[in-house]
Parts: structure tokens; C-alpha cells; sequence
């Protein structure tokens, strides 16, 4: 892990990019003298992007005591795109706008090249930000994309709660992993959601193996989660980080 | 509207119990000066039963600056039995112990008549509480029977947002209701309610007008809402309340 620039916030939040191999990512910590707890923030893709809004995000869990890292999806962003799930993504809208149904073989084109890749990559960012000063555990994970967060889950038993944004399409062998999940979790629904399939999202919710999960359903589309949704995954993580 | 009794507690709250003709209820009221919001509980009926549980969501409600006001179901506790409700409770229970499918015309004789009955004696206990010194607006309603409070809630515009448990059989009437409930909603399910359908709860969430409506979802079966559900409840009110 090589830090590449560093920024200090008013908040006395810490902001530091860094790569990991081909890798860019943003880590935030907060202003504390103890290990802070850990969480690990997904996105659709596109650091650049998204940095507002997980900017706002980290500084928000930061004032209560939580560290935040970030690192660019596959094929996102400046990384080499992946031309199989480029084409995956074309096919999609083209389905989509032909009003046909979403294929089982578009959605693994899709998500599955992103999820082999992704998982091992959170997994390295993990070893190398656990072995940085002033980072403890235990780790959650927030955010998007539902299918890699649901096998980094199954897999990696560092990672000891998550909430989840079920706003993508699900592959067939996600469903296999959930039931391989036991963490608390807190799932995210945009009722609305125009790219992604509501009774999905819910069959997900159900497989997951959680004791305690929660489902948070909310009207309005895949951008318009409400501003309080944002306070309740700070208690949720409060409650299981601490 | 006639007091029978009254407590004082000592976090400075005020219980009153009264009658409103043959209807018997109890108030809440916070130590404030200036006039209170108004929650009305709702619960599945028999107050005495309930009491534990009515007194403690209550006088958390009090510490917010909000009084509370529940009155008893028809048919429930002391008041006179309602025959063909119990004949309905006892073709349901049948139905469900034989593993039979649950009728519209169960849930019908079940649920109609309270509903009947129930909502106009919540408007007369409305009228009588906001003529109290001390009772405010706006009002909220919190709890079940659900078929109630959405009748209640698309009738009276005095309510200005509910949280509705998702925790009974609704009438196929009951979804043309929801489609004219408009105000802020919080509807709270229990992923595995035993005495529940969940997709009907589902389908009934979707059915509500409301622009602004959330779905929390928790694991366990019908008297198993986490304990945290409560304080975001509360949250709830206080952004629709105050």
C-alpha cells in the first residue's frame, strides 16, 4: 500500500489516496488516539464520481470514530476496462429498453467478472489498512455492489456487519452465498429502483443466513434514498462495531 | 370523556385513566407546559394484557415531549364479547391448525367489524383529547390493527403520520383504503410472523399513496421487534411531529 497525497479536513478528518498494486483507493480516519473501528464503503464504480458522496459519508462515520476506505471497482474509473462486462452492460440496456426480460446469462456477464475480481482486491486492502496504526476492528461493510458485498461477507469472516444497498442485479449464485451469511446486516430498498428487480432484492433479503438482519424499504428511485437512512446505518454500525 | 383514576410516575409523567361512553382508555401526558403532539396507540385489544408494553412505548414517548392516548378494542378485555368476530378468530385459528388457506370471508368477518367500530370511537376520543389543556397537535397514530389505522388514517386528517405494524390478516377493503393514505408512513414487519402473510404485507406497504413511506423488516416472528425499532419510531414522530 503506497500513499499517494493527503489531505486534512476542518473536522480534523484525515484523507489519504493510495494504490495498492494497480489499485486506487481513499482511506479517511478520524482525529482519534485509539483503533478506530473500520468500514469498508462500495459504489457503483467511479471513484472520481462518486467522491462526493463517500466523502460525505466518511467524514459523517468519522465523527463517530469510525475510519473509512474505499478502492476503485474493477473496470472502473482509470482501471482497464473489462470488455466482456462492458458488452454484459450493453446487452443489459438494450434488454431494458426493449422492455425483454433480464437474462440469468446478462446479469452473470454483468456482475460475476466484478465479483471474482473485487473480493480479493477488499481482501488485500483489508490485510494492508488492518497492518496501519490507529486502524483496529472490527470491520463493516456499507454500501454497493450487493454481489460482491454478499461474497466478501460469506467469505471473509473479518468483516462483522454490513449494510447493504440492493440496488443491482443479482446473479443466481449470489442467493447461494447470502445463505452462507450469518453477520448482522442492515439491507437497503429503494422501492422504486428503475434498474433492479424489487422482488429480487427481497428474495435476497430472505436468503441471507442472518439471525438479525433488517430490510429498510423506502419510496422513490435508485438514487433518492432519504437523508435518515444515512443516521440509521451510523446506529447500526454503532451497535455492532463498538 | 370522564377520568377514573390517575398515576403520577416519576419521570414526571401523568396517567389518566378515563371512560368515553362505554369505551374505557388511558392518556399520557408529558410534564411540558406548553400543549403536547398526541400519539393514539394502537394494539391488538385487551388493555389490561397490554398495559406492560403500552406504559413503557408511552413514557418513552413522554421523554420526547409527546402524550400518548390508547383506547380498548371492541370486543376485547372488559367490553362485550363480539360473537361473530370470535366465531371468525376461531374459523381462522381452524383453518391455519388444519393448514387450509386463510379466506377472504375469515379475514373479512374477522377484521371488518372492528374496523367498523373501532374508527369512529378513535374519532371520538380525538375530539375529546385535543378539547384537553395540554394536548396539542399534531397527531400520529402508532401501532396495529393495521386495517384500523388505515381506515383511520385515510378518513381523518387529523393524523398526521403513523407507524402501522404489519402484524395482522387485512381485508381485500382495506388496500383500496391504503391507496388513499397520503401522509408520512413507517410500516414495521416481521419477517417471520407466524399469524401473518407476508407478501399481503408486502402488497399493502406498495398499496399506500403515501409519497414519503419506509419499510422496516426484521427477522423474528410477531412479538419479536427489536428493541431498536422503538427508537426509530420515536425519530420518526419527532420529524413528522414537531
Amino acid at each position: 500500500m503506497r500513499f499517494t497525497s493527503e489531505q486534512h479536513f476542518d473536522d480534523g478528518v484525515l484523507e489519504r489516496r493510495f494504490t495498492l498494486g494497480e489499485v486506487p483507493g481513499i482511506l479517511w480516519t478520524p482525529p482519534t488516539t485509539t483503533p478506530a473501528p473500520l468500514i469498508l464503503m462500495g459504489h457503483p464504480g467511479g471513484l472520481d464520481r462518486m467522491y462526493p458522496r463517500l466523502v460525505t459519508r466518511a467524514r459523517h462515520s468519522a465523527a463517530a470514530g469510525h475510519a473509512c476506505a474505499t478502492v476503485e471497482l474493477p473496470g472502473a474509473g482509470d482501471r482497464p476496462a473489462l470488455a466482456t462486462v462492458d458488452q454484459a452492460r450493453t446487452d443489459l440496456r438494450r434488454a431494458l429498453a426493449a422492455g425483454e426480460p433480464v437474462t440469468d446469462d446478462v446479469v452473470d456477464r454483468l456482475v460475476l467478472p466484478l465479483v471474482d475480481r473485487a473480493v480479493p482486491e477488499w481482501q488485500a486492502t483489508l490485510d494492508a489498512l488492518l497492518a496501519l496504526p490507529g486502524i483496529g476492528g472490527p470491520v463493516g461493510f456499507s454500501g454497493g455492489v450487493i454481489a460482491i458485498a454478499t461474497r466478501l461477507a460469506a467469505v471473509d469472516p473479518r468483516i462483522a456487519a454490513a449494510v447493504l444497498f440492493a440496488g443491482s442485479y443479482v446473479p443466481r449464485s449470489t442467493f447461494e452465498e447470502a445463505r452462507k451469511v450469518t453477520i448482522p446486516l442492515l439491507v437497503l430498498l429503494q422501492w422504486d429502483d428503475e434498474g433492479n428487480d424489487r422482488q429480487m432484492a427481497l428474495d435476497l433479503f430472505d436468503a441471507f443466513g442472518s439471525q438479525e438482519k433488517t430490510l429498510h424499504a423506502n419510496t422513490g428511485g435508485h438514487t433518492g434514498v432519504p437523508r435518515f437512512e444515512g443516521d440509521d446505518a451510523g446506529r447500526f454500525f454503532a451497535r455492532h462495531l463498538e
